[in-house]
């Protein structure tokens, strides 16, 4: 049959990191490509006991329907985490437990946008920010960026001169692509816009907690008085992304919009989960986890960034993040990050483009680097490869 | 802040299920709302030892980020089974695995629905498919339904009339609300329908499983040569719903979209979920845990039919449901089932009054009664007093 698929299907396309994810799982590649946190850090034998607890105490209310807005202990948990490492003011009710912070991304877009409306982001920005509220037929508007975040007054001059801004979509903690981070003074001036222009914020932050040096800055939620940031955080780096535990934190008679829509979406989180990522933070120390996340992934970012100093040419730039996952590249302009891409795999490294981070296409020169799936001799071995690639091209 | 919500915002009411599934919480209640299993008969000892076993043998793959299709041995099983007791001629890549059915819905909207269009449903329908394809700014037109499915004669003069039809939205076996299923006749019809008018239908299955009598019916699926029909399944009530796992089987080609659409969506689902699952298939024996259900949730309906037929007023119609999870019934016009719950909840008795399954209103004279989720003593105790608040009415 000859499908009428719905509008909005023409302007979805592939994932090109999902589908460089299905190379990737091939052993003999070295892939700086996808976002994954180390699976040797999981911890299996924690986790083991705390599915045995959660199973033997409650299993029958475990395995059940729960709530849309999430398991109780859980919300209260994350209100209470937020505010000490990022200077917020939540309590549970401000917050709502998600599939990943993906589908945070997806709530907010079925709660704000309309076709035709406009969403700012940083440029570049993530990648499946774009295809979760492109979903719902909003155009973009890429705010000049610079290390510190967007320019305020860039951001300015685009709020006073565009119609129908909803949102304004932003990684301020080690940004996904570029790894960059936000001042303080670049927060502060983000909520006084959103204020001033009465446009809502969405804050991803699934990296906040991997910081290996410098100062912990307030998340822009810790501003908010007048309820226009949306906050949002997982699981997924700090523990594990097979769970799909992630949350948004906002105004809580927003929050309840945000539910209203989510029981339609899927009703529901897995309840065992969320009971199995409780007793997990009562028996274990997270911090002391983390600690142990941070140790790691900074090691590879040490020699992600050494490697990358003395192997490729100099006339490529790279950031050297202060935490996260990834580092983006700058390559010449006459280099096309996508032929580079089939030479790099013939020798076995893989990474992503970065031209599909950019929602109004461009910037074919550009590339993101994963650094914590990788044990640190591979890193090395790939990086070296992929600069040899990069100065035979 | 002034919220700008989406439009879609104005159409989204709090669900009355979920919000009475917050007074059933109280012990003292007996609740015929909600459509929860029993969690007695939830394998809680198996589920530990599936667990362990993933954990143990695989515990890092088992917790990282996976594909957005689904866990493909849980696929393969799916495709296997549908077609053992479907009669379908599905395979793995016929599937993609979704947090429970609902989410099947919700994708179904994203992929097919544009403002303006119309979905096409049986009268009374299941009330969260209602939100989950309105929120794509759908109308609905509700087909005239008997105890054997739409009414062809019926459909045809609406699908010949309406414009914009592009989805056929069915439950045919133990119908939520209503406990009816499809004759084969109505079955065969349905699909050459669809064909004729090339729309898509959405066959919904989630008790198909839970047959106590009677034959077998094959799945509209079943029929399907031109790829019109997408079938939805669940493990929530054959195995436990906290693990929110389901899927959609339809067209390859087709499927494909729906994949892209989650990627946006959610990513994926849970990684372990899936994985425990299988590992629970494997270990344990299916077949047998149904028959367990069958049996429980038969006596269940058993005592519901027959209290009914002795406590209800003779003027109160009701349907005896051959499986699945429901029966519903019809209060003489001049009842409104709202006001029902209201002196029937002072007896401690809950229910949910049916004008939420007609997405375009009225039928206030008609309820819903779960049978599966409450011991025959309380079944028989909580139908009585409701037969004694319907008489002093």
């Amino acid at each position: 049959m000859e499908y009428q698929y719905a509008k909005r299907m023409a302007q979805l396309k592939a994932s090109e990191i999902r589908e460089l994810l299905k190379i990737t799982e091939m052993p003999d590649i070295i892939s700086f490509a996808g976002g994954l946190p180390a699976p040797e850090l999981f911890p299996v034998e924690e986790i083991i006991e705390a599915s045995r607890c959660v199973l033997q105490e409650d299993g029958r209310s475990a395995l059940q329907y729960s709530t849309t807005e999430g398991y109780a202990p859980l919300r209260a948990w994350i209100a209470d985490r937020v505010n000490k490492t990022r200077g917020t003011s939540l309590d549970e009710d401000n917050i709502l437990i998600t599939n990943g912070s993906q589908q945070a991304l997806d709530l907010s877009g079925k709660v704000f946008l309309d076709e035709g409306d406009t969403v700012l982001c940083e440029c570049p920005t993530y990648l499946a920010a774009i295809s979760a509220f492109r979903a719902y037929g909003c155009r973009f508007n890429e705010v000049p960026t610079d290390d510190s975040g967007m320019i305020p007054e860039a951001l300015e001059e685009i709020l006073k001169s565009t119609g129908n801004v909803k949102l304004i979509y932003t990684i301020p903690d080690f940004q996904n692509p570029t790894g960059r981070s936000w001042s303080l003074e670049r927060r502060r001036r983000l909520y006084e816009l959103a204020v001033k222009y009465q446009v809502v914020v969405i804050e991803d932050d699934p990296y906040g907690e991997l910081r290996f040096e410098g100062e912990r800055l307030p998340a822009v939620k810790s501003f908010d008085q007048s309820g226009c940031v949306f906050y949002s955080g997982t699981f997924s780096k700090v523990f594990c992304p097979g769970y799909r535990i992630g949350w948004v934190a906002g105004d809580k008679e927003a929050i309840k919009k945000y539910v209203l829509v989510k029981q339609g979406t899927d009703l529901q989180c897995n309840t065992l989960a969320q009971r199995e990522i409780v007793k997990w933070l009562e028996l274990y120390d997270i911090d002391k986890h983390i600690e142990k996340l941070r140790a790691v992934y900074k090691k590879r970012r040490d020699i992600t960034v050494s490697v990358m100093e003395t192997a490729f040419p100099e006339n490529v730039t790279f950031t050297r993040p202060q935490g996260g996952l990834f580092t983006w590249a700058v390559l010449p302009e006459y280099i096309d990050a996508r032929e580079l891409l089939k030479k790099s795999l013939e020798r076995k490294v893989a990474f992503v483009p970065g031209g599909s981070f950019f929602p109004n296409g461009g910037h074919e020169n550009t590339m993101r680097l994963n650094f914590s799936n990788m044990p640190e001799d591979r890193l090395a071995d790939g990086l070296g490869r992929l600069g040899q690639v990069m100065l035979a091209f």
